[in-house]
This record gives C-alpha cells, sequence and structure tokens, in this order.
C-alpha cells in the first residue's frame, strides 16, 4: 500500500511520523524546503512526484488548498483519499461537486499544539485522540475502514463516526469559538502585568488565543453559520451575568452559576460513561 | 509563635498542612464535623477556643463569613490577622471601618482547584504558586513581613505586593472573568456529546466551569464594578468577530485574529521576563 501525505505541517509531519513509528513508510508532497526537511530527517521515504501512484492519500492542508488539491488534481482509480481538514461539510460539497475516480473519506484528528510547522511534527501528537470519521451515502466503506485502520496505526485511542453536519456543529462549539473567546479575551489592558495575578485559569483560558490568523479564518468561514450560532448564544449568556451583576440581583447571578455548575457536573458524568 | 487557621477548607487545610509539613503547627477553628476531621488526620495541634491565645490568625472564609469574624472578634493586642479572600478592597474597607487592635493584612494565594473542603486540602497546593500581600498605609511592616515568611515556608514561589485596587482589577480579569465565560460556555445544548469531539480547547476552557455557586457569588458582589468593567469589554469583543462573521468579512476576522494573536505573544514575552 503507497500512502503519501500532501502537506507535512503539524498534522502532516506528525501523520508521516507516527506512521513510521508502526512501521508504515509514507512519501510526502509540500514546498521544495519542506521535502527538504522532511528527507533529511528522515521522517519521508521519498517526495512524490506523481500522485497516481498511491493507494492512499492523506490531504493535510488548510480548508481552500485543499479543496484545490483534491479537485485539480488527479489520483490513481479507486484510491483512498482523505482530507484531515477541522471543517467538514464545505469540503464535502466541494468533493462531491466534481465527478471523480477516488474514494473520498473526510477525517479530523482531534489533536494540535500551540505551535505550527513540520519542525513541531510529533510522533505521538495523537496519541489516545479521536479520530473523526466523517461518512455520507456516498462513503465506501472499505475506504472508512482503510483510514480507521491507518488511524490505529497512528496511535488514535478511538475512530468516531457521524455526518459531516453533526460534525460541523459540535467542532463550531467545542474548539471554533473556544479559539475566538480566547483569542478576544487576552485582548483587555488588564491582562498587562497579569504575571503573579492568576493560579491557572488565565492560563487554561487563554492557551489557544495566538491563532495562525490565515488559517483558522479559512477554517471559520467554512462553518460561519454553525459558529455563529454558538457565538451569538454565548454573547447573550453572558449578557445574563452582566444584568443580575450590574443590577445587583445576588440571587439571580447564584441562580446563573447554579446552572453552569449543574452543567458542567453533567457533562463530567457524561465524561465517565 | 501561636498560629490559628480560621476556616479549615480547601484553602485554609491546606495551609495547615504546608505549615506542617514545614515543621510548623496551628491550631484550626471550623464547625465540629470539620474539627474532628482535622484532629482525627493530625492536620491541626489543637481546636481553637480562645482568639486571644494567638499570634498569627489566617481567616480562610469566603468574604462575608471573613468580615464578619473579622470585626466580630477580638483578637489579641497586636497580633498578625490575615485573611486570604479573593477580594480585598470590600475586605479592606469592612475591616478599616471599625476600631481595633489587631495589625491587618489582606492576602490572596494564588492556588486554587475545582473541588473544595477539608477532604481535598493538600501539602503541596501553593508550591510555587504567587502570594499577594495587599498593603495600604495602615498597613505595619512587620505584620506583612510575618504572612510574607510564613509564605514562603508554606512553599508559595514568590510573594507580590499591591494595593487592593490593583490587586481587584487584576483579579476580576484572570480569575472572576474567567470562571463566568467558563459558568457561560458549559450552558450551549451543543454540549451535550461532546466526547470525542475536542483535543483539550474544551476541556480547557471549561475546566473552572462547575464554581461553588453561594462563594462566588459572594466573591463577585464584593468586587462588582470591576467585574462588569472586563465582561463587558469581552462582551464587546466578542461583538466585533460576530459582525465580522455575520457580514462575511474574511479581511477583518483576520484582522481581529491577528490583533489577538499579537497581544497573545505580547503576553507570553512578559511571561518569559
Amino acid at each position: 500500500m503507497n500512502i503519501m501525505i500532501a502537506g507535512l505541517g503539524l498534522i502532516g509531519g506528525s501523520m508521516t511520523l507516527a506512521l513510521k513509528t508502526a512501521g508504515i513508510q509514507s512519501d510526502g508532497f509540500d514546498r521544495e524546503d519542506v521535502l527538504s526537511y522532511a528527507l533529511q530527517e528522515n521522517m519521508i521515504a521519498r517526495a512524490a512526484r506523481d500522485f497516481m501512484e498511491y493507494d492512499v492519500v492523506f490531504v493535510a492542508l488548510p480548508p481552500k488548498a485543499a479543496v484545490r488539491f483534491l479537485t485539480e488534481n488527479s489520483f490513481k482509480k479507486g484510491a483512498v483519499v482523505a482530507d484531515v481538514c477541522g471543517v467538514k461539510g464545505a469540503i464535502e460539497r466541494a468533493v462531491s461537486d466534481k465527478p471523480r475516480d477516488y474514494r473520498y473519506v473526510g477525517c479530523h484528528p482531534m489533536a494540535g499544539k500551540e505551535v505550527s510547522g513540520i519542525r513541531n511534527a510529533d510522533a505521538s501528537l495523537f496519541r489516545g485522540a479521536s479520530m473523526i470519521l466523517v461518512e455520507n451515502d456516498r462513503t465506501d466503506p472499505a475506504a472508512a475502514e482503510t483510514i480507521a485502520a491507518l488511524s490505529v496505526s497512528m496511535g488514535f485511542g478511538r475512530v468516531i463516526r457521524c455526518d459531516s453536519d453533526y460534525h460541523d456543529a459540535k467542532i463550531a462549539y467545542t474548539s471554533q469559538l473556544a479559539h475566538i473567546v480566547s483569542n478576544a479575551y487576552v485582548k483587555s489592558p488588564t491582562a498587562d502585568g497579569y504575571r503573579g495575578y492568576t493560579g491557572g485559569s488565565f492560563q487554561d483560558m487563554t492557551r489557544i488565543a495566538g491563532v495562525d490568523e490565515k488559517l483558522w479564518t479559512d477554517l471559520f468561514s467554512a462553518n460561519r453559520e454553525k459558529i455563529l450560532y454558538e457565538l451569538r448564544l454565548l454573547i447573550s449568556e453572558l449578557g445574563e451575568y452582566e444584568r443580575a451583576l450590574s443590577a445587583g440581583d445576588d440571587k439571580a447571578l447564584e441562580a446563573l452559576l447554579r446552572a453552569g455548575r449543574l452543567k458542567k457536573e453533567e457533562l463530567d458524568r457524561q465524561k465517565r460513561l
């Protein structure tokens, strides 16, 4: 099985390293300087030249570049081609709009770091994490199985299956909204000189504030409606606390905090199930 | 030096354990059941009966209870009495409003856990953390030095000094606002079934969501204006992202994300200094 990984950034680079750890070689495709580094570090077997050679292709590029890569190139007939973008509906629609010979599988590795690029690639990045496989009625079961099996080889702890709509709704909330909140949170002038004035809450709240603005604008713009739904909901929730505080209504404030605590406890119970 | 700790919850209990680890015994004051537990576990030397016996008193109670404790009891003349509340201006004002024989020092240990109570007390809770000492022109330097020295014995990594206004402004932002955001964040219906759909961002964002609503209402209500300032600022910042997304204005969205990333990088630089 010939495997190629297009895009050797943090995710693609970590995939090639994780596969190598499992004894599975892959070829890589990227800019010349990235390829030189990948070859020099023995991360990839070869630089991929002819995409028609590959049975499995992982596309680890940002959304717009991934769509171009998937729709402007030809692949071996029946090849399993999987993109790893953080939004799935937009990619799925773009791929479905064009006739194709390959078997498309959308996936999303639930792992990352606050740093990017091949130099931060890490063979153990996916250890224990979820791999989400996004399926629709055109998904080939054998192709999805191939990606699931390779995911296990890469160290993923479990493989979850859902459709792109469910995926995009969950991700808008668990990841995309969190990045917006974190990015907005640091902007208060009070942040300067915060050192010493935190026990960890501030660091957790702002760990992911430093987003790559081009990549994340691309991701957000491919999932606009679902992010807007969550963002408006959160702004409206925060408005409730603002009103209770501003009215000096401690009873209302306590009720708001209690509802949040109970919800958090319910989520923690779900986690333990 | 006789030391008493009033309130043997997570913070007071951890203080008595941390002092004990440093070879310093303290007596405790709390409800009978808590005292029994503390005695049985050898956390305290004795249950404190007569407050006049003590040279140093730590008041580890929620704000309203701390104010009552500080203003309704008598202490040895010249005793160092320090409260550890998360808000300082309101306590300082309440203490200053009454004539007193003791030397008051406001302090705030920058450490905590998502759990509370004596059973979660931990001798190493303060290891490497900041202890904030809040000073004003009535603060006795020798009393502040006593608390600073005991803080070092408890394992604190550094002692920071500021006035209550500065403290309350910083804490409104680094801690109190973070608890509100986290508490509000979990309320989206999308949170149900989040398992598998996160790589850690969601967990970090919501780690502190499960606040004790009575304690935190008490804390918030003692620092209302400063929290309102930060909360309104954040709601207004989030509104900017909402407008950019809703207008499909990717340029504006990218500029917002870029500003947040640059600010985060600046804060990380401050941290390294």
